[in-house]
């Protein structure tokens, strides 16, 4: 069964040394984190993680949940008890505002537990991941009425909450939704539709559960500008906040799919359910972009958590198994074999996914700062700015973290040979797991959309132009040092590269816009290695200072330094042929019928 | 459910036009493959796969297969009558020797034919397909009484056969095997050991099943120089031919592994079973490297069927699936939205899909032409040749077209969105038997070494030199039309980039053997992308003349312009980021200590 270790110092040090968050003091929330406090806290989580959660990962996915005649579901052996230690220890609400209950803690620290969550069990971080969308759509959008008898016992964890956006006729396209709110008497609303691939839609680990839900108004525009969102409660709430009846919708089925079989994904009937309208009418879909946005940089960390994961149990596996000499000479002599990570296309496959994962991390952690900063830095320039970068960032972790993560878990796989098949060893699972992360919250392809089509345009290019100008910052501050140079000189390359790509874009588009859609993926991934770079050239430079300075620990910065010229040597030269398919253009792409495919 | 339709049209094409095996005719089994018999027959192979084993696929992959206590196995509903139908169709000994009861029609046509098996049904194209192995084997080192013995049944399909390589604590180092074979008094071993994995290792579908078994006898040289090559039949044969009693190898359990559920993967008990030796004591690898090189391109041959049937698939779901509208404006104004193979991103993964699986099914038909040269040919110059040729093929096709197999899958179910995700669409399940292929008859990691250790020295690197001045020979006949200039440049400069990175592997591995496995995945694909462009230059010659001299389906030939251009142009640029890896050596993969990773 595979083990899991979590990256606890890793996490200290990017939060404390590259990305320096005693700067950030003056930001709520931020006076109290320590150095000591957020490593208490990732310690707590950590053994929480490895210890509750990771044992249940391999038995959740054979055992699945199961439905009822009645529609009730019962999550695997184990989930609910962990569940209830998850509430009792406080991590429902890390983040979330102090007067809802919430401890108030840094975004920051949230990521870094959700890095942990995803790792140990990710079918079981789904349950309160969903929340986390929800609680956020009502903390913005709804009255204070719904504030309060909502977000307490979600904040507490007592409650949990969905996102009800697909049906089965439309994914992507939500202004084809089906789903009507035909309003009440008494200021609710009747609503009635199907909803499929629920996460977490229905369960047994907690007393309620909130569902977000689009749905369209009797007179509604057509199209997305018709659209409003609607708080469904499983269980109607009463005015003192008592559970009162049972509400109109119910677990249909639950999907019969690839992976993540410990979280309920359900087809959710609604029938006349009451509910309640959160923000204002037809402008359901940028309510539910607040919900989205959080959303997909989490499913993002999914990418990053199981990459890591599928990583450690890889590099375990090959010190541990012995199989055939190294090309070099024997290392094990007395042995019957060399371990394999002798070998160096094992090494390869380790390397890959290792250079990813200490890199993305780095990039979530500075992600999550960015929405702090965005939300509560008191210059309104800095939260522009901040929000500029957050919404570059959110495609790239999203996209770019979910095809890594996809890639090196199944990589992780390899190492194990035939055994990697077998679903014992557990490998094969985090493969089938990384799968979706690909497609759900948006498919990849429409996060390279996203980023292309309307992040790298708005506001007159305004944040890509931030983004450039901040890397050539960076960029600046590290050339002091000789012995991280070729890392600048990377980090540079590639950001001409992104700037060229850029700029091939829009000329490119305004004669013919498939000329932007063709090369979207080329341009994320290219995007990917420019932030990736930026990472290790920011943690390079912290590692070459504290060498410099004298540390405790050298081998683990001069680790660093090895991992991270892995990633400039082997991985970046792939931007040489993103930038070539994407300035292929789109001719090629779109010049067969459609018929002829 | 999905469905397949073979591709017949494309193998008639490649088999009479791109490699116009008219020339052929004097070798032994061409005579009579003119192109009316290979029409009838790829036909009456495509209604078999079509209508038989295609709507097995779903089933077989949810029911999978049943072990009983007594250790007999049941596949899933429908495989047994299918089987029977198979063999009384004479499917089973298509390309085999007439004098055994085969029909002795070229490689060529069983390569055809195996395609659309495993497009049709992985699961079940295992069992015959396993069996063409063994019956290599046997064909190549058994003993005349061996032949007559277990031949007949074989090649007619009454019989199948199996390979027994893999134990639990080794399977590419086969030298560690532990399994015993103690001569008894008759010319007969006592068998012992444990094997696993072993494919199709226990059924129902044919009255017996021929081991081939790796074992050591008793006083054996230590590694690899000490295996002997067993025939461990299940049933023993009497002398007459009839079945004797039933030999003491039993199937223990049944593997629960990620895909190709209908097949069953065993690991098979023997317990003192009798077998025979195959071919020369302590020479069993030789033996059962003939079995291996047929398994490994047959293997290849998976990643090309399922990237094909699932790219298939996601093309029929792309043309029906409305979602959003065009960049470029509505293409279906009438409907609520447009067909997903508008997206220029969609037909993007599309396109992979398809410029891939065109070259690879010339490549593949290729490799099958050069492997009866190797054995047929008059002039031993031409043997020898072709049999290079075969000796570099092999790991290529084994290793890319599986590499690019399971990325193909994964692609096209990620045009189903998260209907991809769901079982019952059947996208998944490619996924996850295209996912064995890159893992089993040696890595992929282990085909590179093969290629890159083996193959590129041996004979003083006769093989590859004669390979790129076949490529030269072929980019001298291509010239000649302009209308083609842009596939001659690109090969052209493909062949240079390989020559070069084959260069730095001779100069580098030298002075550090690391360089050669630390760069040979990347030279592996390197080459995958040069033999692949290679064929899309002869079909698109092929192509332009046809459109020059006219032809009655000018749309074809149009069409193969379009789809190699798109490989050309957006493909083959990856050249340039693989030759960066390689040339970045082994320094930053093994700088790492074992235990930091």
């Amino acid at each position: 069964m595979p083990t899991y270790r979590a990256p606890v110092k890793d996490m200290n040090i990017i939060l404390n040394d590259v990305l320096d968050i005693s700067q950030y003091t003056h930001l709520p929330g931020y006076e109290d984190a320590s150095p000591d406090l957020i490593a208490a806290i990732l310690e707590e989580g950590a053994k929480f993680c490895e210890n509750e959660l990771a044992p249940l990962n391999l038995s959740g996915d054979q055992e699945g949940c199961t439905r009822a005649d009645d529609g009730s579901v019962t999550t695997p052996k184990g989930f609910k008890e962990a569940y209830a230690k998850f509430v009792e220890g406080g991590w429902a609400g890390l983040t979330n505002d102090p007067e809802m209950g919430g401890q108030g803690l840094p975004h920051l620290l949230g990521f870094a537990v959700e890095e942990m969550l995803i790792s140990s069990n990710m079918a079981f971080a789904m349950y309160p991941g969903l929340s986390g969308g929800a609680k956020a759509s009502i903390t913005i959008e709804g009255t204070d009425e719904q504030k309060a008898m909502y977000l307490p016992k979600m904040v507490s964890g007592e409650w949990t909450g969905t996102m009800n956006l697909t049906e089965s006729h439309c994914g992507t396209d939500l202004g084809l939704i089906r789903t009507k709110a035909v309003p009440n008497s008494n200021n609710s609303y009747a609503i009635t539709g199907q909803k499929i691939f629920i996460s977490a839609g229905e369960h047994d680990m907690a007393e309620n559960i909130i569902h977000l839900v689009l749905a369209k108004t009797p007179d509604a525009p057509k199209g997305v500008k018709g659209i409003s969102l609607f708080i469904v409660p499983k269980y109607l709430v009463n005015e003192d906040g008592s559970l009162g009846e049972r509400n109109g919708v119910v677990c249909g089925s639950i999907e019969e799919k690839m992976g993540i079989h410990g979280n309920s994904t359900c087809v959710l009937n609604y029938d006349g359910a009451t509910g309640y309208m959160l923000g204002t009418e037809n402008q359901g879909l940028r309510a539910m972009f607040i919900m989205m946005n959080a959303a997909r940089i989490g499913v993002g960390m999914q990418g990053l958590g199981l990459s890591e994961v599928a990583y450690q149990n890889a590099a375990d596996y090959a010190r541990d198994r012995l199989q055939m000499r190294a090309i070099s000479g024997a290392k094990n002599p007395d042995g019957p074999a060399d371990p394999i990570i002798v070998h160096p296309d094992v090494r390869r496959m380790l390397m890959n996914s290792k250079s990813f994962n200490e890199a993305a991390r780095a990039q979530a952690l500075w992600c999550a700062l960015l929405i702090d900063l965005s939300h509560k830095a008191e210059d309104e320039k800095q939260r522009e700015w901040a929000d500029d970068m957050v919404s570059l960032m959110t495609p790239v972790i999203k996209g770019v973290f979910t095809d890594r993560g996809y890639e090196n878990a199944t990589a992780s796989q390899q190492v194990y040979g035939g055994h990697g098949y077998v679903s014992e060893w557990g490998m094969e699972q985090f493969v089938r797991d990384a799968r979706i992360t690909q497609i759900y919250e948006g498919t990849n392809g429409i996060q390279a959309l996203d980023l292309v089509g309307r992040k790298l345009g708005a506001n007159g290019g305004r944040a890509i132009q931030r983004f450039f100008k901040y890397v050539a910052t960076e960029i600046e501050a590290a050339r002091g040092n000789d012995k991280i140079a070729d890392f600048v000189k990377a980090v540079e390359s590639a950001n001409a590269d992104l700037q060229r790509a850029a700029m091939w874009l829009m000329q490119n588009a305004m004669t013919n816009p498939d000329n932007a859609g063709a090369g979207s993926t080329a341009f994320m991934h290219l995007f990917g290695h420019v932030t990736l770079g930026l990472m290790w050239m920011k943690i390079a430079k912290i590692s070459a200072d504290k060498l410099d300075e004298g540390t405790d620990d050298p081998t683990f910065f001069e680790n660093k330094l090895i991992t991270g010229r892995y990633y400039i040597n082997r991985r970046m030269p792939e931007i040489k042929f993103l930038l070539a398919e994407l300035e292929a253009g789109a001719d090629d792409v779109m010049a067969l019928e459609a018929a002829n495919f």
